[in-house]
């Protein structure tokens, strides 16, 4: 372990407002400090590592120069808010990142009023900047008062359509708003899309020289106090610009681009930008993720996220895995499928790592497309290929898929194509919280007609159910899966074709039957195992679909059962309603059944480890044993006994 | 009535490949008669009216110069496919449009073969057809060959996000494909945005006839069949374009603007574009709304959807109306509230009229946002407008809620922000049919922490709610409320706070209790007084809320009576299902109440009357009483005693 580094200028800072005091020189070596303070702390932590190193001297040029928290400060996605964090009063609480009670891993609006908006999900800065800077104009009530709206996005998140529509409105209402640009030719994979190759075509024309002269000069004619009106800061922020851009065809103003790593040049932008912006406003910093810290800076994404590690060498301190995770099974078996059927592609918005799809576009390149952080596209592209005659696999993130809702319902659905979605990351996440959290999908997706849904309850059953929804060309389907490892199964080499709407018993038992229906398959025999030991050996069933309902193994269970309990890793309304609705519609009700549905509670999960997360949402074996003990109405003091 | 036009080319049409036949003055002849026969065809049956007109050049010129429908012909939203349905065989059906069993009002797969990708909701089309690209690219299976991909979209639905996204992705793919610009500088309503500023000063900057000149220069320089090779096209291309445009830095050859009634300049761009593109496209069509009807020319709107109407007048044949629409009281509800409260905003995405927000616009200006189709955006600027203080109303339709729906998670409800969603089109729409039903917003938002669903009941209902949600501060609330009028319900002055979470029993019964939650109030009233003549009258309540749920209202009525029905106009998994859950929990379901829960049925109801829709899905007041006798074991001789 490496000693703490020595940070004597940060050691001064307890709020943003210290800043003021430093000379340029100083808030220089302040951000050298901090960026030494941010590998030390997330080396311990582990966490969101690159963007942070790329922004330090933008994190303190901003800080210096606009008043926080009275200035709105929007970090969007917010993966790169650790040095944010460390400034604005919450360094000592460092070491609690991501952990249970401990910091967020994001920008969060109960933990800080200098998090005036929250984020996680990719482009929505501007869109919440925008809403400031209305506020403040209309005189909303804020604690921290109003001033300026400043949100800071970087180019990938510069892909997603809503950042487009709000740049498309701020221009058009041309309120005062300041966009920064964080271009470091990266999202979290490398860069895809024209708007990438438009960003690297925008600096290859204009050298990061010129425009530090043009930013020195700016500020060597603006004396303190400003002594000319609104005119000349005009012509000489029109100076720096490079002409007919994008974003000026937008409506902003546009400065740039400009070094993110030269405070000089940070700090004169900024502080023309704030004295004279009187529109919107779009800053472009080119900046480099993993700056300064070389282990990460040679990483083809920038060390975007790590576990623990040594400073020194780099290396993680990674816990061996027992069990491959099913993003790997999935990927794995996707590729086996696509081997024997040269129809399938794959599409993923801009998480190749995360979906495995990486692996996948290594076998079959020109199958597998990354459209950038565009959710709606990806679900409708992938509509398009499926009314082409290809079979598309749409791999996305349980909540990210939130993004695409109106596209599954509108474009795949309705019109009943076989688009087919893998959905990962499907129920509680662990570390990145709530805001990560996939626990509506099976709501509403299952409420979609004609749709196939499915959840693995083990790795084995996910390879069977990407074999399935390959098979399956009727109409659109879903197989969810959950973040992390496997239970450890044997896997099939191939996985089999499931019969739609078909699943499983898995031991006969008595009294109670509990149905699961996907990631807490373990669980649920843990508890049957456990309960056995007392005599009270359950029913235990895998559903595998939540849609179309296997009736005939829900009504047999509830008519053979004193007791039905579905047990699902999703909110109400998803497995466990649509059961309710068959048992209600079939009069099963009427028989005095003691129906019992576990779902996830009706709370949104902070960060903490799946198992403290899974104890919060009362999922645990223990918890499905109780349940049972209790639908059973079996004592306390017997159950202790 | 006007006599039906005559139409001696037109007659000679029965699909596109007849268009081949004829030389380019008869085409545009045919242009002029197609035009008289959508008027005609539109005058008799009311329909989307305006956006058609203005494309009629457009697809005479498409369908002769293309191949369809090998060459795939996408209509962004679709508004605009009248004239396409007259050319593509369903010309003798248009009398049926938007009616049961008849053609729908927009393009559908499971229509015709010239449809390939249907669509309702903006902005898909560059997606839908960037896949069809690819599946060309890469052997799709298609019944109808794969030739050209072709986006047709206008320069509304450019505001939306996803159209953005596609063209990035697009660009990025650099695969041959051709998306029309239809520039009428209307979306529904006039436009709005910055993009909408950039498309003027686009063609502002370029007479048309030096366009003109260039594309005739095009066609004269291409003999037939074309000497030259691909290097001569891609000059004349490039000649035909102004430098330096947004979709240039997207990737995309630019060719305009061009005149969209312009038949010879139409197929000669057309023409040039189809030997030669070989990437993607954007041609920049200049068109009219409502062209050529001068009584849609006039309009604000562009003559955008209309009643049957007299064709010499304009005169619309509307019945007159008994009560207020229900967009008009939440309206007139939302003015009256801001009159006390200057911190109240209003915000919709390209639909002020539909929503009602045009009033609120005309009486607080500066309070009202039009951000474009931009719905994502629409959400989050809210919850911006929220964190900082003001009280934002979002008015949307139900079913264009879903393209915002990983804000209202993400962006709203996570942050716990106080947006207030006033929701439209709840429930089932008539004409439009499928696409824009409001069938799941129960289900998607009641599940969501912290969240206040409430529906009105009726038009005094969504007064009180109105009133509810500005008082709420707390947390995000949504209502929800029909399309068209109300019931004619006396209507307060003003509306009153409601108490959160708490239903009102309507009327006292024996052994059946009916849990209302919204729009079926009438109909389960209904149900009552038949049910009342045979002694069996049920308690009627109505729970006004979904979330949180009135816990003591429903256990008292699951306690008290035999049975149980909850009637609701939306999906599975919504307000029964809540209901339901709540029972399990409680062990009700132990003690054998008879539960049945009337939610929307599992398919898409295509367009019909609302009356018509409510049969197919048993929600009339005849179905919830016989879903009564049937819970009572009322044989059917009974009932029809």
């Amino acid at each position: 372990m490496t000693d703490r580094p020595s940070t004597p200028l940060l050691d001064r800072v307890t709020s943003p407002a210290d800043l003021k005091r430093f000379s340029d020189h100083e808030l220089r070596r302040l951000a050298d400090e901090l960026r030494q303070e941010t590998i030390w702390s997330v080396s311990r932590t582990g966490g969101h590592f690159g963007a942070g190193l790329g922004v330090v001297e933008l994190t303190v040029a901003i800080h210096a120069v606009f008043d926080t928290p009275r200035d709105k400060l929007i970090w969007d996605v917010s993966h790169q808010c650790y040095p944010h964090k460390i400034l604005t009063g919450r360094r000592t609480r460092m070491g609690t990142i991501r952990q249970k009670d401990g910091l967020s891993g994001f920008t969060k609006r109960s933990e800080s009023p200098y998090d005036p908006f929250g984020a996680a999900h990719s482009s929505t800065s501007i869109s919440a900047a925008l809403g400031f800077a209305v506020a403040r104009d209309l005189g909303g009530d804020c604690d921290t008062g109003h001033g300026d709206a400043i949100a800071v996005i970087g180019d990938g998140a510069l892909s997603g359509g809503m950042a487009y529509e709000a740049m498309n409105n701020a221009g058009h209402l041309k309120k005062r708003l300041i966009v920064i640009l964080n271009d470091n030719e990266m999202s979290i994979a490398p860069p895809t899309g024209a708007m990438s190759s438009y960003l690297s075509r925008l600096y290859a024309g204009a050298p990061f020289q010129e425009l530090k002269a043009a930013a020195k000069s700016a500020v060597s004619l603006l004396p303190e106090p400003f002594q000319e009106g609104a005119r000349r800061a005009k012509e000489l922020l029109k100076a720096a610009t490079v002409g007919g851009t994008l974003f000026e065809e937008l409506g902003f103003s546009y400065v740039g681009p400009i070094d993110g790593h030269d405070m000089e040049q940070l700090l004169a932008v900024l502080r023309t930008v704030k004295a004279r912006a009187d529109g919107p406003m779009l800053i472009h910093a080119i900046t480099k993720k993993g700056k300064g810290y070389i282990h990460a800076e040679g990483k083809r994404d920038g060390g975007h996220a790590t576990a623990k590690f040594d400073i020194r060498t780099g290396e993680q301190k990674k816990a061996p895995s027992n069990a491959p995770s099913y993003t790997k099974v999935f990927a794995q078996s996707l590729i086996r499928e696509a081997e024997e059927d040269p129809k399938i592609t794959a599409v993923t918005a801009a998480m190749p790592d995360g979906t495995g799809l990486d692996l996948f576009a290594e076998r079959f390149p020109n199958r597998c497309f990354d459209v950038g952080i565009a959710e709606q596209h990806a679900v409708t592209f992938c509509a398009g290929m499926a009314a082409g005659g290809l079979k598309p696999v749409c791999a996305l993130y349980s909540t990210f898929l939130q993004r695409g809702y109106d596209q599954v319902v509108h474009d795949v659905a309705i019109q009943r194509l076989p688009v087919r979605f893998a959905i990962d990351r499907a129920g509680l996440v662990g570390a990145d919280g709530a805001t990560h959290a996939g626990s509506f999908d099976i709501a509403f997706l299952a409420n979609l007609p004609g749709f196939v849904v499915m959840a693995a309850a083990d790795e084995a059953e996910l390879k069977h159910m990407v074999r399935t929804a390959i098979a399956y060309d009727e109409g659109p389907s879903a197989f969810r899966f959950p973040r992390g490892e496997g239970v450890g199964v044997e896997l099939p080499e191939r996985g089999q074709v499931l019969e739609i709407g078909r699943g499983r018993v898995i031991a006969e038992g008595n009294r109670v039957a509990i149905l699961n229906f996907g990631t807490r398959l373990k669980e649920v025999r843990e508890a049957a195992e456990a309960l056995a030991q007392r005599g009270l050996a359950p029913t235990v069933a895998d559903a595998r679909f939540a849609k179309p309902l296997d009736r005939d193994l829900v009504l047999q269970l509830a008519r053979h059962h004193e007791a039905l309990i579905t047990v699902e890793e999703g909110a109400v309304g998803g497995f466990g309603s649509h059961v309710a609705q068959l048992l209600a519609e079939e009069g099963v009700f009427d028989t005095g059944l003691k129906y019992r549905s576990m779902v996830l509670p009706d709370i949104f999960i902070d960060q903490a480890s799946p198992e403290d997360m899974y104890a919060v949402a009362r999922m645990n074996a223990s918890d499905i044993e109780a349940r049972v003990l209790d639908v059973l109405g079996v004592a306390r003091m017997e159950r202790r006994a």
